[in-house]
């Protein structure tokens, strides 16, 4: 395995690999990986030739009352599961390689930011736009891999990979989850024992939600208020936004039909946690 | 030559000299090509394998009141020009092929368009950065030709390449003039006879302006003041700007050292046309 922290180490290996005619799968990554994150990388194993993994917390993605200082970080543990997982390139810059003196250019995409975790964070998503431009264009995957746990993030990154037109593919894959339900998230290490267990209230209120829409429920007020008073029960959680999204357009809608995001975010003491379903009509 | 109206086609092109292990220049235009454009592509043309030249209006970088509408076209002749000078492939795309329904993504470099063009027309080089990446991603180029007349978009593309990582080097080109000394420009279609004299008051502004930094004048507002009078002498001329900035920066400086562009926008009747010079100190 190699680990580039450089971007013409990186776009060598790469490189090598591409004139060998060889396929590569992207997983990005700002570190401190878990078993989201291998599920990842076993998937992008699976359908290419070559892996290449980045460790990159990205600053541009943070606002200043952001957790940017504190996101926690293990490069060792993170390129030990890499190497055993089969991992053939770790690009790990840092913040200066990738934002050089003078940096001027984002990437946006306002339309799609104005709702869910675009309300809360308005920066958030041309930070996120801006660095997997990059990896792209440093990496040159065929085909790179997101977790539908940031299921914003997964439909903004398809649009743009759409409308810039770049010839590589975007793959979702499911939220991966503890045993109890609470989606894994890096941001899982900030919490409490008591947060800990306040935190299954996301997944309890997604889980009765998801129930009642496969019941027959097509009312999103209906469902959005279910779902309030349940994270309302809990007094370690704060609501952030309850909503439910076309998935084209990322508009809010009042009834559940195609492809529908149910989609929650909470605070849970200081830690904010998302979490949320996919519903398709032909689910039922 | 090829003639290709869809991504598709053209990315079979492209990829096919690509496989071949061709370099290719690429020259983006808006057609109704003129002299300047002959000399970006014998200039593509010598440094490059093959030559692929884009003809598309670009409406997102046209502001509603602007001449989007009304802009010179003639693909016939543009096409006759480029197979003459031995371009390989054509690539003129519908506006729907470069923006499907849905479109949101955008390319932006706010601080870069604070001044100059940007300032008067404040949505124009967010439309250029992101047709050019389009361009770029659809295209493949090793080099890519630019005029320097536009000499801002030149400086805010190759930025745009520095900072998302984009492996290619943009290539600035010198202005073409009139043997009167009018800067090349389709725009100039659009003069009268008796708006085609006035036009020369930008050159003459512009080079009185370069003989009194040449003899020593460095205070920006010294030549900026007497570009004015100039300019104010022409009745049919209005001023729109006329500005000194760094190139790096883009902002406006007191001074004139270092590298620094000397620029004008100027009405003349409805046409607004513009013209600069380039000043690097060891040009003296």
């Amino acid at each position: 395995m190699e680990i580039a922290e450089t971007i013409v180490k990186a776009r060598e290996v790469v490189r090598s690999w591409r004139s060998r005619g060889l396929s590569i799968g992207l997983v990005p990554t700002m570190g401190y990986l878990h078993e989201g994150h291998a599920s990842l990388i076993r998937r992008a194993k699976e359908e290419n030739d070559q892996v290449a993994l980045s460790v990159f917390v990205n600053p541009t993605q943070f606002a200043p009352n952001e957790d940017l200082a504190k996101y926690p970080r293990d490069f060792q543990r993170d390129s030990a599961l890499c190497s055993s997982l089969g991992v053939g390139l770790i690009f790990h810059p840092e913040p200066l390689e990738m934002y050089p003196s003078g940096f001027a250019t984002y990437v946006e995409a306002p339309a799609l930011g104005l709702n869910l975790c675009g309300r809360s964070r308005p920066t958030h998503f041309r930070g996120v736009l801006t660095v997997v431009l990059k990896l792209f264009n440093i990496l040159e995957p065929t085909r790179a891999y997101f977790g539908l746990k940031d299921a914003q993030q997964f439909f903004i990154l398809k649009r743009m990979v759409t409308d810039l037109s770049l010839d590589l593919a975007v793959v979702p894959c499911p939220i991966i989850r503890e045993s109890d339900g609470l989606a894994l998230s890096s941001r899982n290490a900030y919490l409490s024992e008591s947060e800990r267990r306040a935190a299954l209230v996301l997944h309890k209120a997604l889980t009765q939600a998801e129930a009642s829409v496969l019941a027959g429920e097509t009312n999103s007020l209906q469902v959005v208020s279910a779902m309030k008073k349940i994270i309302a029960q809990e007094p370690l959680a704060k609501l952030d936004y309850a909503e439910v999204v076309e998935t084209k357009g990322l508009t809010l809608v009042n009834e559940i039909v195609g492809e529908t995001l149910v989609a929650l975010a909470v605070y849970i003491g200081q830690t904010r946690l998302i979490d949320n379903f996919l519903w398709k009509a032909n689910n039922k």
